[in-house]
């Protein structure tokens, strides 16, 4: 099957199980789950979910079993793209080309909205815990978006502004801001099936993760706010420590083939590992 | 025994588990861990672990398995606190006598402290889910602790500046803002004992709620700022709604002692009820 389409295939099934999900949220104010549900469905590729609902396929892991992880996984990165945005962090007007979730709501809600979709990630994966399977696919999912992953990697990235420049920064920084939650979209579905093929799809994360970021660094300068949906020109403004920043541009490109070569050799004797590998290439040459 | 006595053994016995989790706490980043151990460890009278760990041995629950929930209750609690004091939400600069998290450490590492509290509060939860009624001990905190909660009550709260000002209105802040975690810390225990007297301890729970944010709203207008250890009269500079506010100072009080009647008879026929009666007085009485 075309890679777009089987993409377009599993960014549906997500869509349609976000809906179903949204219209059971329980909120005590109404103006607080527009706020959630605005940012939740303001756009976005969904990446973290198509890979899990992929890396399931390929390990016949019930999509059933998968989908409440997607949505938290979903919620996860949401909250805190909403809290990254803020003026307090990274200042950001636009966000997928739409107002930020504080310009429409205020900071106050914008806040409370991260926090709430924060708490509901986990009221799902608690709701979905039922074996010791789901409940190890839990516990790495908690453990890679806080202080050890994705919150450490967003505190690294802050400090950096003011701290040594060096490679040993900037991998601490990859590995945990963008890589941890990719990382687990990966490594999710391996815990619902028993752990199966764990140390090659964490390799094949790893090595996705960090060709993701290097690949929003390198967009970060040479695309267009119309294509990217934000500001470009970003990080050397604030003077972010980033591939481009640290290695120049053709040093950042020869670090994508880098980790897309690692990540694709990973999976190279895994059955129906298609889709997973095509990945690598729309991560790549991706334009927003 | 003695009540104050009781309740600084179970403090102890709270602090000294949250030690051993700060010690053995994961974050890829020493700067956000200080600023997560910072407003974890600036005192405060941890009444809702207090509360778990009485209700756990009056239902005969192993302390060590109530812990982990008196942990991530604090944590989730602290974290509320953190994000509350944000210049965006209350502006507070000092919170218990001592400066706000963001007054030390700034605002981003505030709000990722915040985020970095609420995520560890579920990976010691998940990781202490070994049964059913530890997962629905899980389940009813993550959904207390939201949009259904806490965070919704947060966000009725900070509407309640430029909304109609009604009991409604007044009841739905304080029962999901304060009331859900301290009803939690008296749900937790019954959850891990197989739903042991969750009806009685339900309505128990609910009014000590009320109790306590009455006593608040009382304590914002008669305390001073440092007995409170925060600034006073917040609340009518802020065109809150409150008790105080709504119903005047007597007004008020004849609620604190309606609540206080209601959650004393919840308890009256339970056995080893009197450190949970008492602390219904502490609560009423307290100067801070």
């Amino acid at each position: 099957m075309n890679f777009l389409k089987r993409y377009d295939d599993y960014k549906e099934i997500f869509e349609a199980e976000l809906k179903k999900r949204i219209e059971t949220l329980n909120s005590s104010n109404e103006t607080l789950k527009d706020a959630m549900v605005y940012s939740l469905t303001v756009g976005g590729k969904r990446i973290r979910p198509v890979i899990m609902l992929a890396v399931a396929e390929l390990l016949c892991v019930d999509l059933n079993k998968v989908l409440p992880f997607a949505v938290a996984i979903e919620c996860i990165h949401t909250y805190s793209l909403i809290h990254d945005d803020l003026p307090a962090m990274d200042n950001d007007d636009l966000r997928r080309g739409k107002p930020t979730n504080h310009k429409v709501f205020g900071e106050a809600m914008a806040i409370l909205a991260g926090d709430a979709l924060l708490n509901y990630a986990y009221e799902l994966i608690l709701r979905s815990v039922t074996d010791n399977n789901s409940l190890s696919a839990g516990r790495l999912l908690a453990l890679y978006a806080g202080a050890f992953g994705m919150v450490g990697g967003q505190a690294l990235d802050i400090l950096s502004e003011n701290t040594v420049k060096n490679e040993e920064t900037l991998y601490k920084i990859h590995e945990n801001k963008t890589g941890k939650l990719l990382l687990a979209s990966t490594l999710v579905p391996s815990c619902l099936a028993g752990n199966a093929h764990f140390d090659k799809l964490s390799e094949y994360g790893k090595n996705l993760g960090l060709l993701f970021q290097v690949t929003d660094d390198i967009l970060d300068v040479v695309s267009s706010t119309a294509k990217l949906g934000k500001s470009i020109n970003k990080d050397a403004d604030e003077n972010k420590l980033t591939f481009v920043t640290l290695y120049g541009l053709d040093g950042a490109k020869s670090y994508a083939d880098k980790y897309y070569g690692n990540a694709k050799s990973a999976l190279s004797d895994l059955e129906d590992n298609e889709f997973l590998l095509e990945l690598l290439n729309f991560i790549k040459d991706r334009e927003y």
